[in-house]
């Protein structure tokens, strides 16, 4: 079950210059959408990021070799198999796929980006994803982004959409974005898939470093496991339809209420994915400050976050700071005065000066412990960084579907 | 459940120059022993390596001031309680014990050298382990080993006990060592508490080199669930009772065969750890070859032994070895060849150049997966060094105990 608000909102805006499709092609499963195709205006600008994995996903080779040729027209997405582990042979398919896709669309196949989830390892059907274009093709649409976001889920339980309209000085911006994943998250440069496209026109480089920047306060600041994918992907378009005049330096007028409303998209979609992480029953931001550096700051909150006493602790709704502390100590500060910590969770203040605070008492922290939803606040007290973290808790249901589900 | 063999050793060797002695002193359950001294003869040399968690607890605290003044002649352990997080208040109470050591033993009470392990952050009961050293010091014997290992256990559910004797040149050398762990294990410089004795001669800053080294392929290899704990501590002591001879210096003809010795009494004692890791019903040995330095073996061991998605799937006895590559491909190795790797379990061979291998089979692959102990070799085939990690499977039981248990 996710945790907390996870509904779909209620006004998903169309981005003009955007297109969607999903279609059950039975890549490994019979009879449920398994097979998403993005089709991208002319006019758009896109960037990418994707996993730092050394053992990224054939997709994925293709995907960078591709982008770095030319922009991006169709974006293609299995789920059921990631074509990852799958040598040349992977590649092979991923390549295959797109050229079947290019001559039915008439574009260059270097304009598909391939995007593949699922098992690891195994041989990708190819052949089924290629019957199923046509179909795909056909049922292009602007308003199915929840169709997408259906199409490209695994384990999730939840689709995955966020959507907002910004106006500045009398245009009107949209962004709509979708997300998945639930296990096997800990994005390093990028989530296990996520697009996002706006109306926008920003300059494609700007658009990258924005990318770049917005997803490193969201995808990549949440951890379900710990374990970064071969398969993740990141995907931002804009696609210049709501307006001639580009967006092409941060000191354009609209480049900031941009930023700060794509941020919002960014953290919704990847809060997400924690959400919906396996087996998860609590959501927790973990929020380190008062750190020399956000590095350390970050260091201590994916310790955290990681750590599964802590995550356990947080299953039984058992206030066992001394756990939070324990995590605190092994990540990596070695000059920390551990004796200016502080910790609290919510409102409750359970550890100060590194040890029990004087008006904590099991009631309250048990009852703060008992929500759905917990910030764990660390201070550091040596300096100003700070730095977020999102996560969820380790429970027998984890176990139960990583045991269980050859994933 | 512990995995495979942890037999105690038929024969334990008392050590001359050691006595021991288990209490039940009620610290914070009755009837168990949960109070264990050690007195050292005057004689010996001691090594002692301690955590590097920032947050080190109030006795290791104390330990480290007392060691650096004088040769240590008790070591005293209680079990209940970490006293970690407990701020001045705890390192008055480690203080408290030593003093009442001291003054039953007549000893300097810097060369009494405090140990706990248990929950973290709540104040320790010292005022029942002072009531209890009357008992402990009378009942000190050197044939008390096997009920010193019961008495420093928490969640363990065996006691970990190994012993060894070397002849050399007609002179017999006995080596004796006990530990305990089982949760809360990732050690950083020591295990959450591990004592071996020799009645061998070594010079003591040759012993601590010597504990240094054999540590970092033991206790500093090891890992149940990646939480390094606050209390870590490992000591050596050589009695040299055994001959007036001083061993002091590598090129002693007795070194190589006395260190290959502890080496084993060190690894033995650090596997039982891992073989009665919380929940574990696998016994895995991660085994990296082919790196170019020892770190990147390391990193890649680690990677694969903290991975939540590799252990669930030990725990299922699936096998999923695409977990294991996309661990490998996380591990921060950025030029990694990966079409160059190769994973096996056991003797089947399950991927070589970075895809399945050509006559791998899924019969063969759960065969393996389901016996209890498993080598996962990995080949990064770039160079020659190689390192080791011990660790267990993550199953629905580590979680029970984790969300159970205020430890």
């Amino acid at each position: 079950m996710a945790v907390g608000n996870v509904a779909v909102p209620e006004i998903i805006y169309a981005i003009d210059g955007i297109k969607l499709s999903a279609t059950a092609a039975g890549v490994r499963y019979k009879d449920r959408d398994d097979l998403v195709v993005i089709e991208i205006a002319d006019s758009a600008a896109t960037a990418v990021v994707t996993t730092k994995s050394a053992f990224c996903a054939a997709p994925v080779r293709v995907l960078r070799e591709h982008f770095a040729k030319t922009s991006p027209r169709y974006l293609i997405t299995n789920t059921g198999n990631a074509n990852a582990g799958t040598g040349a042979d992977g590649k092979r398919r991923a390549e295959d796929i797109c050229a079947a896709l290019a001559s039915r669309a008439e574009v260059d196949s270097n304009s598909v980006l391939p995007f593949s989830t699922g098992v690891i390892g195994e041989p990708l059907n190819s052949d089924a994803i290629i019957a199923g274009l046509d179909t795909a093709l056909a049922n292009l649409d602007a308003d199915n982004w929840l169709a997408a976001a259906n199409g490209i889920l695994t384990t999730d339980t939840i689709p995955k959409v966020a959507s907002q309209k910004v106006t500045l000085d009398g245009t009107s911006y949209h962004i709509t974005g979708i997300s998945k994943g639930s296990g096997m998250i800990r994005p390093n440069m990028a989530t296990m898939l996520g697009y996002v496209a706006t109306d926008a026109n920003i300059a494609a480089d700007l658009l990258q470093e924005m990318l770049a920047a917005v997803n490193e306060q969201s995808f990549n600041r949440i951890t379900v496991d710990g374990d970064t994918s071969t398969n993740d992907c990141c995907v931002l378009i804009a696609t210049g339809k709501v307006s001639s005049q580009v967006i092409d330096s941060p000191e354009h007028p609209h480049y900031q209420p941009l930023f700060i409303a794509l941020t919002e998209v960014f953290v919704r979609l990847a809060q997400l994915i924690v959400r919906d992480g396996e087996g998860a029953t609590k959501f927790m931001t973990v929020k380190v400050t008062g750190g020399k550096t956000s590095q350390e700051c970050c260091d201590v909150a994916y310790a955290v976050a990681h750590s599964p006493l802590v995550k356990t602790a947080f299953f039984a709704s058992d206030a066992n700071w001394g756990r939070i502390l324990a995590a605190v100590g092994y990540a990596g500060i070695e000059d920390l005065d551990t004796e200016q910590v502080s910790v609290s969770l919510n409102e409750v203040m359970i550890c100060q000066n590194g040890t029990v605070a004087s008006d904590y008492t099991e009631a309250a922290g048990n009852e703060v412990m008992s929500r759905p939803e917990i910030t764990i606040h660390i201070d550091l007290a040596r300096g100003t960084a700070s730095d977020t973290v999102y996560t969820c808790d380790l429970s027998y249901e984890y176990v139960k579907i990583n045991a269980d589900y050859r994933s």
